[in-house]
C-alpha cells in the first residue's frame, strides 16, 4: 500500500495551499518516498482516518501520523537509509527553533497579506467556518485584517533579517544542501505563492533567491502548482 | 601547555563581558576543557597572538582560532570524545541560524539598553575608541542611544517570541540538554547581566527561567561573575 498524504485544499483540489502540508510534501520528496494525496477541506479534517484535528496526516501502511514535524521525525526513523531530514539529533532539536521562528514571524505576516485570497479560494462548505474562526482570532472582519501597505511590507522584510543574514553565507539553512528546516520556511512562502498574486519579496532579496532555489528542488516539485494569478 | 582564552574586559579584569567570549567560556566548560583567561581591552585586540581583529581568540597548543563559532567547530573536531556542541552536522548548520537570529534580534536591543553601562565599565584606554566607533554606527551620542522606555522593553519582549515558544516545550534549545545554540543566546543575556543592573525580562518569562537554568550549568560557571549592581 502506498503512502497517502491528506492535505488541505480549497475549491481546486490540484492547488494544495497549507504551509504545513507543503512541508510534508518536500520532506517526502527529500526522502524519495512516493506518495498519493487526498484533498480535504477544512471542515472535513475531523473525518480523516477516523479523526484528526490537523493536517497534514500521513498514512504509511498501518501507521497514521499527523503534524508536519512529527511526520518528519517518523520519516527519518522509518526510512533511515534515505537522506536525513535533520542530519542528527542537534539538527532535529534546532529545527524546532526554526519552526517556532517561522510560525511566530512569517505565518502571522502572510496571513495578514493574503487572508482574503485564502477565503476566496475555499469551497462553499468552508467559508463560514473560516470567516468565523479567523474573525474571532483577529477580532475584526476578514476584509479589515488583510493589509499590504508599505509599512506592513517593510516590517515583514525587516523581520526576515535573521534568515537573510544566514542565506547570505550559505545556500540553505541546512548548509550546502537542504534539510527539513528549509522545508519548514519554504512551506510558509509556498503558501503565499499558491494562494496569492501578492509578493512582498524583492527579487534580489537573498530570501527570494533561496525560495527560488527551493522551488527547483526534487524535480521542481514546488513548481508543480503554479503561482496564483 | 594549557588552553588560553583571550577575552574582552574593561577596568576590572575579573568581569569579562563580551557575549562572544561568554559563548566560548560555556563551550569550553561543556567540553570539559580546562582553560586560562587573558583579559584584553578593546584597543589591544590587535596585539593578541600577533594580530587579531576580534575576540575571543583561543590558543590550544600551537593552534590559534578566533571567532566564537569557529572556536566551537574547532573544539568539536579536536575533542570528539567530549560532549558535542552541535550533536551532528544538522545541528552545526542550524546553530548558524540561531547565531544570526541572536545577533540581529537580541544584540541590537541589549546594546541600546546598556550602552552607557558598557561605556562606564571600560578602562580609560578604550573610552575614546568605543564612543567614536559606536556613535558613528548609531549616528547619535551614546547618551541618546541608551533607551529603556516601556515601548523598547515591550518590543524586545515581543521579539523573543520564537525563543519563548520553543522554551515552553523543551528545557534547552538543544532539547533535554544544552548545545552551543544555548551558549550563543546565553552569551547575549550574560553580557547584559554582567554590564548592567537593568533587566527587561520578567522573572516568570520562560526565557528568564531558561537563562537561570543556564547560569547553573557547568558548576554554575555563569554565576562566577556576579550580576552588575
Amino acid at each position: 500500500m502506498s503512502v497517502v498524504l491528506y492535505e488541505l485544499a480549497g475549491r481546486d483540489p490540484d492547488r494544495p495551499f497549507s504551509p504545513h502540508c507543503w512541508k510534508t510534501r518536500l520532506a517526502l520528496m527529500h526522502k524519495g518516498i512516493g506518495f498519493e494525496t487526498r484533498s480535504i477541506p477544512f471542515t472535513r479534517i475531523p473525518d480523516i482516518e477516523g479523526g484528526s484535528k490537523i493536517v497534514p496526516v500521513l498514512r504509511d501502511g498501518n501507521r497514521v501520523v499527523s503534524d508536519s514535524f512529527e511526520i518528519a521525525e517518523y520519516l527519518d526513523e522509518a526510512y533511515p537509509d534515505a537522506p536525513s531530514l535533520f542530519a542528527g539529533e542537534g539538527g532535529r532539536q534546532l529545527s524546532r527553533f526554526v519552526e517556532t521562528w517561522s510560525s511566530t514571524t512569517i505565518h502571522p505576516a502572510i496571513a495578514k497579506f493574503a487572508i482574503m485570497d485564502i477565503f476566496n479560494l475555499l469551497g462553499d462548505e468552508d467559508r463560514d467556518y473560516f470567516r468565523q474562526s479567523r474573525e474571532a482570532a483577529f477580532g475584526r472582519p476578514l476584509e479589515e485584517v488583510q493589509n499590504r501597505d508599505e509599512a506592513a511590507v517593510q516590517a515583514f522584510l525587516a523581520s526576515l533579517m535573521p534568515l537573510r543574514g544566514l542565506l547570505k553565507r550559505q545556500p540553505y539553512l541546512g548548509g550546502e544542501a537542504p534539510l527539513f528546516a528549509d522545508h519548514i520556511i519554504f512551506g510558509a512562502f509556498q503558501w503565499l505563492r499558491v494562494v496569492s498574486g501578492f509578493d512582498p519579496l524583492p527579487k534580489e532579496d537573498p530570501v527570494a533567491v533561496w525560495f527560488d532555489r527551493c522551488l527547483e528542488l526534487y524535480d521542481a516539485h514546488g513548481r508543480s502548482v503554479s503561482k496564483a494569478a
